[in-house]
């Protein structure tokens, strides 16, 4: 499964991990949040749109890159109005990766290599449907029944590949009218909204391990056992 | 607020309306359905597509133009699987006016007229998101931002509207790969299909009044006062 919150979480995590934050720990809650940075995490705590009082990170992707030597192989707990509640719902599946606009290319390439059915959540805002998760969502459909090897039984995700379309060539006019982007307005995140909004900035593919997000290492994959065999023989 | 169903439940009340019927009773239950019917009302019922065995009357518009000299005048009663359900959510709103792709414009022009907020039910299909209804949500809306007059605060209608243009070229087509399609193919109900999809053949909007829809008169509104008054004197 593949849970998405472009504006901001989704992003945020991808760029964390990327930039060299060696785990993150989604947690649905403040309250639990403020458990694991009791514990020695690093605390990330954002709702609606504003840093949590008591924390100093939010879902700020470029915080995490301006703080990058800092959060350098550090343990961050984070916890978002909704990306993490959605990661907390998609948790009961065995395999859960992390999807943005960002890392859209690797993320694609790496669903196309596993050849497994793809089920994609798009957070929306607080259980509403919201358009910036459905264009993501729409573009990593695409992506992939264009390459021939998938195709979409759903309405909702024909409808989603359709909405991408329209919104491809100028994503960020595209949702200039938008519900979210009403909300980030007041909090002048025109810069984050931007990052957000560039496809394929990044290759890292969070992955959920026993409770932690971290980097899927696609570059170099354990040798097989032929190349072990032949290594040995060497 | 405006339900809607296009396959194929409201394509069929606006149809049976414009042809003759005289009043429809939406009932959500077969059990209702067959009560209504045992008083005197024509009874129609329809589940998974398929008209409900004792009835022989289902949710095909079609079938209500074919047997139009029969109908004419009739009550009716009506129990579909999505269509009167969600005509029962909406009942506790004060105007409830049934839509289609068959009464689209004459829908619009009497919205226009009204300058009220306007909702928009799309029934979808057992609770879930349909791509058909989502059309005819993102034709109205589309035909009521463009007039000016409306503006869409929710991205759901942004993306109904940009859905709707991606498919108003050819909705026969766009439609081909769409879940209700798939289900209903095998029930070779292409040609009901057709005619659901076929923009603006009826000028009927029908309306919910005390538990019955039926014809709302819009070419004839009753006299004004002044008008009254001047009849009088003259």
């Amino acid at each position: 499964m593949v849970v998405i919150d472009v504006l901001r979480a989704t992003s945020a995590i991808c760029t964390a991990l990327e930039n060299g934050v060696e785990r993150i720990k989604p947690v649905a809650s403040v309250a639990e949040a403020e458990k694991w940075k009791a514990k020695g995490h690093i605390g990330a705590a954002e709702r609606n749109g504003e840093i949590v009082p008591g924390f100093d990170l939010g879902n700020s992707p470029i915080a995490y890159i301006e703080r990058k030597e800092e959060l350098a192989g550090k343990s961050v707990v984070l916890t978002t109005t909704n990306g993490t509640k959605a990661i907390d719902i998609a948790s009961e599946k065995e395999t859960v990766v992390i999807g943005a606009l960002n890392n859209l290319n690797a993320l694609c390439k790496w669903l196309l290599e596993q050849d497994q059915s793809v089920l994609i959540l798009a957070s929306g805002w607080k259980d509403k449907f919201n358009l910036e998760d459905t264009i993501c969502a729409g573009a990593i459909a695409n992506q992939l029944i264009e390459s021939g090897h998938f195709k979409a039984d759903e309405d909702s995700t024909i409808a989603a590949k359709f909405i991408y379309r329209s919104a491809r060539d100028n994503m960020f006019a595209f949702l200039r009218a938008s519900s979210h982007r009403r909300r980030l307005r007041r909090l002048n995140l025109n810069e984050d909204v931007k990052y957000c909004l560039t496809p394929n900035n990044l290759s890292t593919i969070p992955i959920l391990r026993d409770g932690y997000l971290i980097r899927l290492n696609v570059h170099t994959p354990p040798p097989s056992i032929q190349e072990t065999a032949a290594a040995k023989s060497a």
